[in-house]
């Protein structure tokens, strides 16, 4: 029998319980050994709850048992998370984790901690919530160099967006009704900025270079700018707006960002909507693969733990090797990233266009019947180039990227 | 230095070769050791080319050299695979293989010998080429009880569907235009007649129940008989003609087929075009995923059989299980399948509706202005019941299944 802890009863911490009771026989026959809960940590009672018997306030008593082999971190943020799981590591227990804030800080400390120990830090539930794409980067695509991962990394945002274009409503709205729903928190930064996609980027870049990316050199950008005016010109354009995340090596060295980008429709993410993530990734010899599926949601995560948890059970006293090591990963500027941008400014097509194509060069107006302004598509160059055109006018309303 | 050598130097087995040089040092680095092809085996002479000096014609030097810890099975066909393959495994040696024919029909038996001998037999290439599926179900999904897999799994029917939709042309002509292309083969019935999907969902299948799936058991229709006619009123519903493998769990028995489906919009798999393949899998706590990529070509697939020759030099003493008895696994028949059908018969819409809708029950009229016939979608019930609703009338000029 592997003895495991739950450390956290939130959404998360209930869903491993609830999944490990569902599925017992067909995960324990996976395991190759029964798999039995001993703690669930939390400073909150439950009285009344199955787990109740089994709750308890001191982490001491998991990290001093002997018998607990696998302890499950579902707690969120930085600390005590990082603490738990450092101590847990060196008390000799592989640790499965859903805190992508953890993971994208000190993931690869973590690891080498328990590649020193032969145990192991799994992490999959970090990113894409229930779709695996942790474990294909590190054993699936492992002929590949990969040169490109781009995903809907956060199911919030997609929501809004979703909901922007098929009902053609204003970005506080969408977020009040996401709120509603439980899609979007009470304090729904952390999602709308973008810093959760930032981070699970920022995980996906550091597996794929086997560096440590951090997040906060990423840029960033979240959706609280998009106005229902920006999603009439993409319809008009046929293009849907999404917030991507995105990495990309290009002569030998890593880009990465997060912002939303008008792509069009034959793009592999342009029919991802509300609450779904997709990652896609391109390999040099293998070409684009892409992964699809609900990234949040307490069931598909706690499915993503409890994978994780089979494969310490079966790999107790072995490191499944994760190519992430803490040396930094210098990423390329933004200033000289390359695209096409689409601008919308204050004036009239009929007169202004002129103008317009004098400071940014050979464009493409569209028009959204919008008064007193009009949109057009640049041409390609970068985003230093841009922006040192976009400064000779003060015409300008708004600016997104083109991908595509 | 892992030694190994590769069986069959067609384009599948010339790809190995290229990827393993292509991406050297990193497959070096993630398989934890060096990797060398020491032997490759065909009977044919390759004057000139850069293996030449491996080149062997006699395949009992493979089995004999205790150097060779792995070996790559790429000659397609049962026999002498099936042989070749038995006796590296029994000489000690693992093997990694793209022989969904082999895989289908003796997968049970050669992972069981695989077993007993600590070593590996991979086959991530036979299904879906280049895109995860096989580890992802041995590895990632393993917290969930697989209840539906369904999947585009044959990209050359695929393209032929996508060009009579999009040029309007009847089958004939997108065949020879996917034989122009070097999309189809000049012997095209394994995979128009559905045959080549059919081994990958017995596969899939196999993997999902534990047992044994045999492929002569699941009802296979190609797509042969769909005709420009066909397309026209697909397209008049919104709908997609896609030849779908599927295999579900119900009542917890399992139910497998191949046939073309119309599937509406909102379906994953219905932007799903041209040579691309994807695989829709739904869990009982993880909800729907979906894995989309190259299902074929010479890159795409040797990269997924390297990636086995990795983890099989990651695990050289140590069997990565897979679930899969030879233990036959019952299927449940077709005529018990419950659907909608979409149904064409000659005749006036306005004279003979009455007359299907006592026959076939309440139906939903289609039309695309074709002289002298129309066509309707049923209400839901049994394949048996379909076929004793049909039988009563000459009038059906075709049948095509409706999922969703």
């Amino acid at each position: 029998m592997v003895q495991i802890a739950v450390m956290g009863y939130g959404t998360v911490g209930s869903g491993v319980v609830e999944v490990l009771n569902t599925n017992q026989a067909s995960i324990n026959r996976r395991a190759g050994d029964e798999i039995n809960i001993k703690y669930v940590l939390d400073l909150r009672e439950f009285p009344g709850d199955p787990v109740e018997s089994k709750l308890i306030h001191d982490f001491e008593t998991i990290v001093n048992d002997p018998e607990i082999r696998i302890v499950v971190e579902v707690m969120g943020g930085v600390e005590p998370a990082y603490t738990f799981t450092k101590r847990c590591l060196e008390a000799g227990k592989s640790v499965c984790t859903s805190n992508k804030e953890l993971v994208a800080r000190h993931g690869a400390e973590l690891l080498e901690i328990a590649r020193e120990r032969e145990l192991n830090y799994l992490f999959e539930a970090s990113v894409g919530g229930g779709i695996p794409i942790i474990r294909p980067l590190n054993s699936s695509l492992t002929a590949d160099e990969i040169i490109e991962i781009t995903g809907i990394l956060n199911g919030t945002t997609n929501y809004i967006l979703s909901q922007m274009t098929h009902e053609g409503i204003d970005f506080e709205t969408a977020l009040k009704e996401a709120q509603e729903k439980g899609y979007a928190e009470r304090s729904p930064e952390a999602d709308v900025e973008g810093y959760d996609a930032c981070r699970k980027i920022a995980i996906l870049t550091s597996l794929a270079s086997g560096c440590q990316a951090d997040y906060e050199d990423i840029y960033t950008e979240g959706i609280t700018k998009i106005t229902a005016e920006d999603i009439k010109y993409a319809r008009k354009m046929g293009r849907a707006i999404k917030l991507l995340a995105t990495s990309k090596k290009e002569n030998g060295r890593f880009f990465a960002m997060v912002a939303p980008f008008l792509i069009n429709e034959m793009h592999p993410l342009y029919s991802v909507n509300d609450v779904f993530n997709a990652i896609f990734a391109k390999g040099n010899v293998l070409g684009d693969v892409m992964f699809y599926g609900s990234g949040a949601g307490k069931l598909p995560t706690a499915s993503a733990v409890v994978a994780d948890v089979v494969d310490a059970a079966k790999h107790l006293h072995r490191n499944i090797m994760t190519f992430w090591s803490s040396r930094k990963l210098e990423l390329t500027d933004l200033s000289d990233a390359k695209r096409r941008f689409f601008v919308r400014v204050k004036g009239n097509k009929k007169t202004d266009a002129i103008k317009m194509a004098e400071i940014f060069g050979p464009i493409e107006v569209v028009t959204a019947e919008l008064a007193g302004e009009f949109g057009f598509i640049t041409g390609e160059y970068t985003e230093a180039e841009y922006k040192e055109r976009a400064a000779r006018t003060d015409a300008v309303i708004h600016m997104i990227r083109v991908e595509g």
